[in-house]
């Protein structure tokens, strides 16, 4: 039998990109009581990791297009920690998305909304969450938005 | 009845600012279990946003005062999660402040004390939190400081 | 008797630095329910502050001994949150590591690596961690890397 989430994501033309591992002595994600720590995801689409700066050569929807790509990885990765059931979900608690930007951009909240919006439609008001949405100097491998999240699960 | 630390607050001359909700598919503070965690709260005092850099345009007691700011604006989102009621809280356990700054700044720590010293100003030793405090690039709307925060409630 | 996460730092001929409180209004960790929370350690040794900007003036290599320098401090503190032992650690839950560097570095992952490595010699696979690698503009006193932790412990 499907799962609710899972006929949601079907209903929302959604599919998750693979969960992948990092190549390190990190993981992809931690469960600690009811708490699922997933790791930063760094912007990473059909076509590979999605670089930019904002401010210098990437518009706000280009960031939240990598925003949203986040959302999914991290959705992706929630769902490997939830052995492959997102009706485990109770709430998304928390996100942190970093942006890589100039050091005179302001609409980091718009970019992050990638992110945020898609929990939402994805998860309905389980998916709303606290937020924090700042500039990073620069990310890993030139990636325009990296975020971290923490669920809650049963 | 008034509680123990409205009282203080009126004691500090304390007005909390309005606990405000952003538009945008995230909310203020969730709380999980005993823990509540609020979103970053960017500087915002009776004037507007204090926006600035610094090491640039701003003086590290304003950074100070902005974080400070920021500190009143998690008290006020902590009162709202907690029904109006401050005296269930157990613990401040987290601060994670981000500084607008140059890429020379490094007097991060000076600058989050404003948000650390009203904490046990307010709330005595339950004040006392653990804490990161850095830099980011830049900041929503250009405002100085950003922090979020977790606390421990009953 | 010399516990067993004690033994194993002995035959890694690992001393862990003093663990130093900060002096300010803030606390070296704080412990929630099963969780501890550590503060941001910034990069320290032997010689004092390990400074420095990833993509200026330092490799990689110093970057990644900046990092390992963090997750003794790390560690350091943990051990002063269990009263000495060591033992009581379930799990390295979550690790967020900010890297000095300039707009356009893009190895943040190598040099975090230098704390993930290290907890996972230390701790086994309880060591393993979820885990967010960024660029901070800057960073307090102008070193090279800070890193907070979340730790599970019993």
């Amino acid at each position: 039998m499907t799962g609710r989430i899972e006929s949601r994501l079907a209903e929302l033309g959604i599919t998750l990109p693979q969960a992948t591992a990092p190549v390190a002595n990190y993981v992809p994600s931690v469960r600690t009581g009811s708490q699922v720590f997933v790791s930063g995801q760094v912007s990473n689409g059909p076509d590979g990791f999605i670089k930019g700066k904002l401010g210098a050569d990437m518009s706000i929807e280009e960031g939240a297009a990598a925003a949203r790509a986040c959302g999914l990885s991290l959705i992706a990765q929630l769902k490997a920690a939830c052995d492959g059931d997102l009706d485990r979900l109770v709430r998304v608690v928390k996100l942190v998305g970093f942006v890589n930007s100039t050091a005179d951009f302001t609409d980091q909240p718009k970019v992050i909304n990638g992110a945020s919006d898609l929990m939402v439609e994805v998860f309905g008001d389980a998916g709303r969450h606290a937020r924090s949405a700042v500039s990073a100097a620069s990310l890993p491998l030139g990636v325009a938005v990296e975020i971290e999240a923490i669920f809650e699960v049963k």
